[in-house]
């Protein structure tokens, strides 16, 4: 059966997510999960949502109380509101929407490995740009034509941020829509909501609860963008693509943000410091705004990615092509940082 | 933005979910959900899931928990198992592996109206063949070109089921793959895993948890494919595409088959109790294998879904191009389908 499937499928080799590992004494800060667990008010949700008999009947397709919550704490119209099953199914969508075989995608570089590949599934040419080496975009981006451009702001993996003027500049020689992937944006200063807000056409933004909101483990992400686009997109993904309890969760979380603002200030403060020490140790620490820290070091760090695993420390080894490898730490809890510098502390 | 969207998701009208009402006394017969809680273990496993770290930290991305137990309990090679938030993402993943752009995908009719759905996103022809009027199929199948070709079974709205030799016949004319939806296999007495475990190249089967397992609030389903095939599919579905809360419910649910077997057995006494009274009413109905009922009347059977409605009684109006209409109802509890016949007998 394998060789019925599409050339672009069998081609490909497919997104590799960071290892999962389970159980063990493992310090895991490798796919940015939050250290923190998540808002009371979630687990309450959580639980109310196990009673009556909302498990065995299918859940609201559109999660009208998720968008209602989002559309107050965020200051948008509700049916601007798209939900996801985690952002990776925003992102899906918006793929399948917009671009057509032999299509394609663009994306600054180095960023989120999963725009290739979602190009990939769609049969699309996928494309890169060079960031320039502060991190900003190039003034004249050269591929004004790509059905879809991706853009994480904060990005993986330096963690840097483009000021909501340069998304602007870069949405207006564009064709097509500029998604803004702000699965970091909690952690940073500003966010492209404004601009969807203000009505410049073609922004899409999405969100995560995974990292900010501590639900990695739930699955629940969400766009915003024009209403009418909203609704085109709706007819894209699956009828029921959120489960009852993951959008019970997601307006709980969403609707404690003094939660959320403590959390953030915990993890900014681990994320100095973590900067900071990385820095002692020689290590070239780009300032994030996200909930990791990118290192590189005038040595390959390869060697020290597998000297931490094998001390049960997992980190992110990343390598781009043109453009060299490095580490992306995840922040963790104190004692999780704790314990990595003093690991590296022996190794560099 | 919308001018930018791909031709055929533009031109599409969407699939349509049965209407979804909250709260108020309405009798709820229009998406075939499961009358009886599930298995007290379920609810177990969930409450256990939200303890610990589980919440924030990402899934394991091919649940092999989950994949264990399936391939325990069903008899096959757990790496035979692929996971899905639901089985539309099952049956998503597939279109997306198999069907390119223009491409072609059938089935027969009247049957689930997603496949055209799933067709039209993904830019490809929809096309179908008629049930003869026994619901067999003809022998000799007239689209084997198809690039992907799905049969219901038990189907819907019939509720009927095609023996595994027939679907093996099916499956030797196509020249691509056979998916086997088999969403509502539990309520009858064959199914099509045996044409998996014999290494019947080519066929696919889909099952879902939202059913017999009274779980459609929490989205679980899977494929059962040869493990070379289920490999490429890993690498279309998005990589965290089913939760912990999920993936923890789903393993409950299929390790629970005690629970499945007297939940079934109720659910199919009411059905037999439905399908005699609706015939004393004048309905003809096909003898169903699945947890719903097909009846037709020789005059439309439009007002009475509206009536029925009026009354707070959902039951599923479903009308097919060439063919004509019918009202399919779901088994619901004892009281529920207690109340509708007492209605339909005002109303007939």
């Amino acid at each position: 059966m394998r060789d019925q499937l599409r050339p672009s499928v069998r081609a490909m080799s497919g997104y590799t997510p960071g290892e999962q590992p389970r159980g063990g004494d493992i310090v895991k800060l490798n796919t940015n999960e939050n250290p923190y667990p998540p808002s009371p008010r979630v687990l309450d949700a959580l639980r109310d949502a196990l009673t009556g008999d909302r498990l065995r009947k299918y859940p609201d397709p559109l999660g009208t109380a998720f968008r209602q919550v989002a559309g107050r704490v965020l200051g948008v119209d509700p049916d601007a509101v798209l939900i996801g099953n985690g952002s990776d199914d925003v992102l899906t969508i918006l793929t399948r929407a917009f671009v057509p075989e032999g299509g394609l995608v663009a994306s600054p570089t180095p960023s989120y490995l999963l725009y290739r590949t979602l190009a990939e599934i769609q049969g699309a040419a996928f494309r890169t740009v060079p960031y320039l080496p502060d991190w900003s975009l190039p003034e004249r981006w050269p591929l004004p034509d790509a059905h879809l451009t991706f853009v994480a702001n904060p990005n993986s993996p330096s963690g840097t941020v483009l000021p909501p003027g340069q998304l602007e500049r870069l949405r207006g020689q564009l064709r097509g829509p500029l998604v803004v992937d702000e699965a970091y944006v909690d952690f940073a200063e500003d966010d492209a909501l404004e601009l969807v807000r203000h009505g410049v056409p073609g922004v899409v933004v999405t969100r995560t609860l995974s990292k900010s909101y501590c639900l990695a483990g739930v699955r629940f992400g969400f766009a915003v963008a024009e209403p009418a686009l909203v609704r085109e997109l709706v007819k894209v993904k699956d009828s029921y693509n959120c489960d009852v309890l993951s959008l019970a969760a997601a307006a709980a979380a969403l609707d404690d943000q003094e939660y959320l603002r403590r959390t953030r200030s915990k993890v900014l403060a681990t994320r100095a410091r973590l900067e900071k020490a990385l820095a002692e140790l020689g290590f070239a620490v780009t300032p994030s705004r996200a909930n990791f820290v990118w290192c590189r070091h005038e040595r390959p760090v390869q060697p020290v990615y597998e000297e931490l695993k094998r001390r049960n420390i997992l980190v992110r080894y990343m390598r781009y092509e043109g453009y060299g490898d490095g580490l992306r730490i995840s922040v963790g809890g104190d004692g999780e940082i704790d314990r990595l510098l003093e690991e590296l502390k022996a190794l560099v």
